[in-house]
């Protein structure tokens, strides 16, 4: 309930290092939130899955604080606001930006906040208590924004965290530019979703990865060609594809820029795909961190490899813009209760669902 | 006093657009500041004067708000934190950031609070009763830094907003570069004598002008060459000495990067001195904002012309890093208590000063 | 003829300071051109006029070598390469780069083909008899660009300098990104119509100014908005609109970016249109180089006021690739004949013309 | 011989895989160059041995043209230019840019000449019969520098192809910032000591690594601290020195920049070194080219690895800048005559040096 003093959320006390969430997950009340003078409080209305959620519940890789109420990506309606709050007002409806960074340091106070050392993911490494799945949300103002007309709590939510992800490592990283000719492997993912529409936004050619029943997917969302990365010579039908465009156009054949999460059975062979110059933005890794690496690729050929995590807020709210203006979309998979969290999680490890996993209170 | 609920501050209720400062400036007691929870509140050792004080007196071109407490730069000791503050302790020797701006729109989180439009110079356009000259001080903590080991309270207050200023004309706008001909308009000045530093720490080639009183301080500060100004004809001056430096060196004779804030009368000259590509930064205009271009100089030589307001607290710490590292110093006039303040703010009205002039609390 | 050993162009031998083209202006027969060993010669199929055509026949505001080919934007078929010429071959469809630098000084080396002081604007400053009016072209191998497939020699002329002009002023200088408020001043003009599709390419919001009969044209280049230039308060009506694209997105009323080749009576009204860290950028001035501005302007809200000429051949390259891709297009006026010259240049000076002004020779 | 049709030049027909370079290396004489309309003369008073001219004896890993003459950095008197030479004349002291790239090119004209996949390293692999160990010597113009006034031949050749990839790998790649603390990898090789050098003009905090033996002579170029990269916690005392230095001066603990050159064995433990948003810049890898690496570094704390390869004309040029105002001083190990040339590669091949071996003429 939201008028009262207490109010539902979900919680876990104890890790479930296997993967038994339906042990640990109870829908229960929780203390209202206070809002500090710089915070905003609002009502959630959707929320969405996160990997982090995972690594949290299992304690792995890092312990994180209990009693915990997980989830990252949050968006509702606001019902209070701070005393020092100027640019949200109650009624407005809102997302999170989950990098909860300093504010303060050298790196924030450049416009660098995922720099910053003092940074925590939201919902992930904060606690106790303080996540997403709660009826009532709270955070400070500056890591909330207005959703745009025409854009959907749900779709909001769905994109907050990843849609910043992705945004940064193409346009904050990686400086991608008009006319490029873009590998966005695992298009099939969150991340790699709004990885092909960012890349058609900014005009490039896109070669999108994926397996094979993500493929007329990614080339729904714009990719230019898809193929199937767990084909063993993936790469060479990825080259093969740079040297059609090559010929038709006068670029050079080979990959610009190259977007990568997949990290250690593929991330070599991005390498070699590569362009004189060219660059390649990992975030993650999902198959693996232990890569092995020619070097000569990438010092003969002045290559890039950048490392991306999280973003600025005023990313994410690029991000949103896009979306408002109808250029860029969220993908969902499927949408859960609060009581249904154990399955949303479930799902969610399988691996078997394209867009993303959504939860709500019982009465959103 | 500190220990007490009121505490001496330098306050006008009246604006002096005679410049009458006698007349307004009072020396009373204000109530004491209640710390927000991101706050740290200061006892004062040190303030800086700037211009912008005799601009809020004669409420002239803005009516700042009365009662005032005037100061934008302020050092002391810290006596209290609010219960956010995190990176700042009692008993740190602090500095003021005077830029408050909002911390939370998109130009502050993409690191360019100088854009912010929300943005305000603290203890010229805040109040009422909110700026330096006061017993004891507050401020966000995003607006306080630690100072350095070796640099005093005195040169830590002089520095402050002014070598925020001139490192981000220098570094954060021009993107100055080791080996460029600088021309450092006005060395004499505040902002004039950091740019000079600054230049020579870029391991420049500076050429500064100055009235002919100051030509040997600007060259104690660090300038190569030292052009007195006032002559008609001291552009001419300037590019002999560039082709002295071009002839001896073999770089391009003209000027690679020019720092004004002068205006009206030098500037049209400046931009005939600039070589291709060149750059003009501006951040004011002390004999009048009426420029008379000739943009032929702009288009046909690709030249760059930047304005530029304030700075990030980010680049502020750089400035004060290199104060203790000893390779820039603040340069200091005079000192004067809070009582003497209109004889203070009359000096500088005079324009004979070289450096900042001070004002303390009588016991600090 | 072309397979002998001389060849018609259209030359002059006087400047005619009257505009009286008809007077100097003759078609006669020239020495063919001797490939340099890193030359590259080709039959003209088109060529376009440039203002410069005008400039150089006045002999003001320089005096232009005698006797006189002018010309500097012409496509072809090549028919003759130099022995060091590499990347392209007798039979390719080629276009001209007009920007003749020394590609050996440091800034030609540093990618700043446009910053070189040795730098020549081929048919206008060189000479004698070099330059595009003429059956055979011959340019060195850097000079030249291959012809996208789907680009004709007409579209292929008719944009060269022009496209360049343009995509240097908003890429390679204002640096536009994805999601800026455009202002594009003279949107009719040659440069303003590439820049209106320049600014669109990059997704952004596009306001064009141009008389009141050439808005509709603007529109249907893709401007969003189109105003009328001649209008005493069009810079009202300008900021009218930002408004409403503010009210719709939330981003900031303004102008991010200005594009302009105007110069003295748009100049100042162009700068108080300028959001914070804002771009004015400025490749001429077709109505007075004597801007009176308001520094204001410039240092308080941090804008940069950017010079641009020419652009490198990489740059001209982009413009071709689009064009290529079908998200440019040239707009061409008319056509005449070598014999037709001076009616040709009459028309350019009434300003009566929308697109480029084209010649060829009489069998081409 | 100089002034008839042929000259002496050390020779090789052969590879010696077995690196018996006697058996192989002949003094001998070689036709007068001819030289193109772009193209420079002069006559060779200083030439420097790079670990690409063992490579090329080898024929590993390319087989360069044979008949070879090895040497890429040389240095003399201007004896002939060709008619298109503009910027050169005789009786000029030059030196060689020893990156031949194409000049025509998007990369080359875009100012990345390091990217241009037509470059070839002059005297490596180039030929037959060109390159430094010649007593003529000749190169495109756009490949002279003019060596500055107070530089000699030796310092001038001994620096040519080190500083340039030393400056670009600092300046042009990584973009080095006064008061970053640098990690300098091998700073007692040709590259390290530029690296030391380079990052104290620009005023940063180094760290040079090195055998035991050379950490001295790393101090004496300028380096805050030096360290024994053959112990095994080499990276720990590196790691205890940045904290010393953040407790002086608020900096971060841990490297902002490290320059590598080393490869495989260290490679990883640089990255843990890094600071969120450090750099590191990879010209090489003389301990292999198989890297493990741990990508969790490079993602979470937001790093760039970048490849770096030669460099551009302009940078040699700014090398060459600060060489002649002393900034920065070549290391010349040992001088040897062309008849001695394999007892100078059988030397280098050694790895018992500090700083460049140098081979002359027998009468230069
Ligand atoms: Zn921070
Ligand atoms: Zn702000
Ligand atoms: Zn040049
Ligand atoms: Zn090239």
């Amino acid at each position: 309930m939201i008028s009262g003093s207490i109010l539902k959320a979900v919680v876990y006390e104890e890790y479930a290092p296997d993967d038994n969430y339906a042990k640990i997950l109870k829908v229960k009340d929780i203390p209202d939130p206070k809002p500090k003078a710089n915070e905003v409080v609002f009502k959630l209305k959707a929320a969405a899955l996160n990997y982090n959620d995972i690594w949290g519940m299992r304690g792995v890789p890092i312990a994180i604080p209990l009693p915990h109420v997980s989830g990252s990506d949050a968006a509702g309606d606001v019902v209070a606001v701070g005393e020092d709050v100027k640019t949200i007002k109650v009624g407005d409806r809102v997302v999170s930006h989950s990098n909860l960074s300093c504010r303060t340091c050298a790196l924030c106070t450049s416009g660098r906040e995922f720099d910053c050392t003092n940074r925590q993911v939201w919902g992930f490494q904060t606690g106790p208590l303080w996540g997403a799945y709660s009826e009532l949300v709270h955070l400070p103002e500056v890591n909330v924004s207005k959703i745009p007309e025409g854009v959907s709590y749900e779709d909001a939510a769905a994109a907050s965290m990843t849609i910043l992800t992705s945004w940064h490592m193409l346009v904050g990283r990686a400086k991608i530019t008009p006319g490029q000719t873009v590998l966005i492997m695992g298009g099939g993912s969150g991340v790699g979703s709004f990885g092909i529409q960012i890349a058609k936004l900014y005009n490039c050619t896109v070669i999108a990865t994926a397996s094979a029943d993500k493929l007329d997917k990614c080339k729904a969302l714009g990719a230019d060609y898809a193929v199937d990365h767990r084909k063993e010579d993936w790469h060479k039908e990825v080259f093969k594809i740079t040297k059609d465009i090559a010929a038709k156009t006068g670029v050079r054949p080979g990959i610009d820029l190259t977007f990568d999460h997949i990290g250690e059975t593929h991330f070599n062979k991005q390498l070699t795909l590569l362009n004189y110059g060219g660059t390649l933005v990992s975030c993650g890794a999902t198959t693996g961190y232990d890569a092995k690496i020619d070097l000569r690729h990438i010092f003969f050929k002045g290559i890039n490899v950048l490392g991306s995590t999280q973003g600025t807020k005023a990313e994410m709210d690029l991000g949103l813009y896009w979306m408002g203006k109808g250029k860029i979309k969220a993908e969902i998979d499927s949408t859960y209760t609060f009581e249904q969290a154990a399955e949303a999680h479930t799902k969610m490890l399988s691996g078997k669902f394209f867009g993303k996993i959504m939860m709500k209170p019982e009465n959103a």
